[in-house]
This record gives C-alpha cells, sequence and structure tokens, in this order.
C-alpha cells in the first residue's frame, strides 16, 4: 500500500440488498475509509468525502434532511429520485443499473453507474469511487435516469413475464422449463452484439399467419390477447 | 483411437444453419462417419445407421419421401413437424432446442436435444448421438414438442421484443442501450436458480400505481397498450 495514496471516506447509509453489495465492494479498496451505518443511525456522522444514502426511494428526502455540510458530497443510489430530493448544493447520483440479490455476489465489473452531480469536481469524485471499485461510469442525467428506469421495466420485469408464460405452457404437459434456459440465455446474449430489432425471429416477424392460428388456437383467453398484442407490435416495427 | 469402436453412419441432408452446426459436431467424434449432402443431391445415397433431415419445416415429408430403407433411422431436426411426416417404421425426431446462428459456433453442451423415436432402440441410438457431441438429451413427444415450440415463442420471440421496446426507450433520451445489457443478463441467469414467477420484481407485481401511472404518461399509446396488458397479466399470476 502507498502511504501517500488519497484515502476516500465514504460514509454509506442503509440496511438493504444496494447497501451491503456496495459495503462489501468498498471495503474489498485500500483507497477507502468506509464507515458503513443504518439509518436510524444517523444522530452522530463521522465527517466524510461523500456520503451515500442507499435506502428505499421515499426515505431519499428524509434521510438527506438529517445529513450536515461535514458529510462532504450526499448521493442517492435510486434509479427514481430525482437529484433535487437532495438539497445541499453538492448533491449527486450514484445508481448501480442492476439486480441485486441477498446472499448473491456481485461481479462489479459488470455493473453499470449512472451519475450524476451538480458540480464537475464532484463528477469527478464519483468517478473514482466507480474505479475502485471496477464499475463501469456513464454521465446520466435525472430525465435520462427516469427513461432508463422506465426502460428497465420492460428488459427486465416485462421479459421476465415472458419466461412465467413460457414456464406455465411447460407446465402443463409436464416439460421441464429447464430446457428452454439455454435459448433464453442465447437471445439475452444474442443482443450484445446485434441489435433486438435485428435479432428478432419467429412467426410474428416472418408474418407466418399459420403458425399464429395454430398458436393462438393453444393458449387460453389471457394469453391469447397477449400474444396478439405483441405480435401485433413486433409486425409493426 | 480404439479400433473394435463401433462407427456410426450418419448421413446429414441440409445446407442451412442447423445442419452445418451439427456436421461440425459430428465430425469432431471419431465414433461417427458423417457423410452431409444437400437437399438436392438425393439420387445416390450412401447406406447409413441414421439419416438426419436437416432442412425447412416445409421440406421434411418430401425429402423424407425419397429416401429408401437403406438410410437407417431416418429423424428429422424441426420443433414443429409431427414424427408422422416421415412414413417408415423407423422414424424419429433430433431437435436442437437452440437459436442457431450463421457463422458463430455453437456450445453443444448447452444444447438440449428433443428426442423421439417409434422404437426404444432407435431411442437409445439418438441419446447416443447426443451424448457424443456432448449434448443433453430429453424424451419429448410430439405434442411435448409442439407446446415447447409454443413456449419458446413467448420465452425468445416475445422477450426479444422487450428488449426491442426498451431499445426505443433509451434512443429517444440518447441513452447508450449497452447500459441494460448486463440487467438482461442478470434477470436470464436468475431463473436458472429461482422460478421466473418467485424472480419478478418492479412496479406491476409491487402494484405500485403512482409509479405505473407516472411510466404510462412517457409512453406512445401502442406501448401504453401493451404495458397495461403485461403488467394485468403479471398482477393475475
Amino acid at each position: 500500500m502507498n502511504i501517500f495514496a488519497i484515502m476516500i471516506k465514504v460514509l454509506l447509509i442503509g440496511n438493504g440488498n444496494v447497501a451491503s453489495h456496495l459495503a462489501t465492494a468498498f471495503s474489498k479498496t485500500n483507497e477507502i475509509a468506509l464507515t458503513h451505518i443504518g439509518s436510524r443511525q444517523l444522530d452522530s456522522l463521522p465527517i466524510s468525502d461523500v456520503s451515500l444514502i442507499a435506502v428505499s426511494d421515499d426515505a431519499v428526502e428524509v434521510v438527506a434532511n438529517q445529513i450536515t455540510k461535514n458529510q462532504g458530497l450526499v448521493v442517492h443510489t435510486s434509479g427514481s429520485v430525482n437529484l433535487d430530493a437532495i438539497k445541499m448544493k453538492r448533491n449527486g447520483v450514484f445508481y448501480p443499473l442492476q439486480s441485486f440479490t441477498k446472499g448473491k455476489e456481485i461481479d462489479f465489473t459488470q455493473v453499470p453507474f449512472c451519475l450524476e452531480a451538480s458540480n464537475e469536481s464532484d463528477l469527478i469524485l464519483l468517478k473514482k469511487l466507480v474505479e475502485l471499485i471496477h464499475g463501469k461510469s456513464y454521465i446520466i442525467s435525472s430525465l435520462q435516469r427516469k427513461k432508463i428506469h422506465l426502460a428497465a421495466v420492460f428488459a427486465n420485469n416485462f421479459a421476465n413475464h415472458m419466461y412465467k408464460l413460457a414456464n406455465d405452457i411447460c407446465d402443463q404437459e409436464q416439460i421441464p422449463f429447464e430446457i428452454l434456459h439455454p435459448l433464453i440465455l442465447e437471445t439475452a446474449k444474442k443482443i450484445e452484439t446485434l441489435s433486438p430489432k435485428a435479432s428478432q425471429t419467429g412467426p410474428a416477424i416472418r408474418k407466418d399467419q399459420k403458425t399464429i392460428e395454430k398458436h393462438l388456437s393453444q393458449l387460453t383467453k389471457a394469453q391469447q390477447e397477449l400474444y396478439s398484442l405483441i405480435t401485433k407490435s413486433i409486425q409493426s416495427q
């Protein structure tokens, strides 16, 4: 360890998944001095360079209001909360765009961080933090972050629901759902080199009406409604 | 090489992606003697243990009708064609459930093969072929295969369309779509250990009406229709 290295004093507030995964990552680097506390221990806070508020969306503003100027740059880690939920001049956002599962270690080299700050020098400080835990930095405005959050609903929640519907169909005929895992993974990987539009295959994009009708006849009414609307959407792309 | 090893004489018919990927895999093992021909070269065929018809769905039956009993067990490689499209007694299906891209090498250890045959001994022969190229065998009936094909439309084509819609939203605000790649990959990997139903997160499953309405207000009419229907479907799961 270089004794002349600058130590960044980080205060991390929160007990959830994001906070605990960040705590693990920060504690692996020698250049960060970490204090990690819960959001109910805000009575005496150490002097910090950066304070990260990693609490639920609704609690960000409440926690931010209890922080004093001794806590340096104050940022939150939320995808959907505006920058101005933090009232101080040195405010920012440090949003890791990944789904964190309790107990499952995160490979931070694969995590994009959406960064925002009112001051240019604070943006550099946030970039430095990301670099220390080997993540990838993106400068993202509050408006862009809001759109990313919306896009993630499609890419994550809605794609996952398509898996759920596929699983239902498999269950009906005692087909082990695992048989679809490799295809699902390949579909997700494919768009890293090809756009989703160019990757599209199947009866909808081929306008294979015969297959579409065969499929519809095998579905429940609710499934038919979804199948038809998504097929229409694919065909108008 | 063991000179007493049994060589399986395989005749592979077809020029498409599935045929060429299978040809590459078969030619890597010493226990298969492969003859690979196009579907327009059917005039003089070698004596074979197994003939694989790896042609487009519509052409399977036509090609099968040109095959004689000297070609042993005759199988097709299609997800949506019935077993009885091949009229001979020794018929079968050898369907690799993966999306094959031209020029992109396939890791066959990750490919599930849906196998079907009229005779038990032929099923053992097909399993042996899968084993030789290190794939994974599943005994799947024609009815089950039809359902898998339908399930794959949801898991592959429709999930990919969700990526497309997310990409559209990113493009609107000049957000690089690659920022969502790690989340998309994580979502696809998550269901290998947790069911899609248990994996679901986001505003729909939380019934977070405030966020849902904020999202709807940012979408086009066609996107709104999809967002609402998929949200309803998630909430009724």
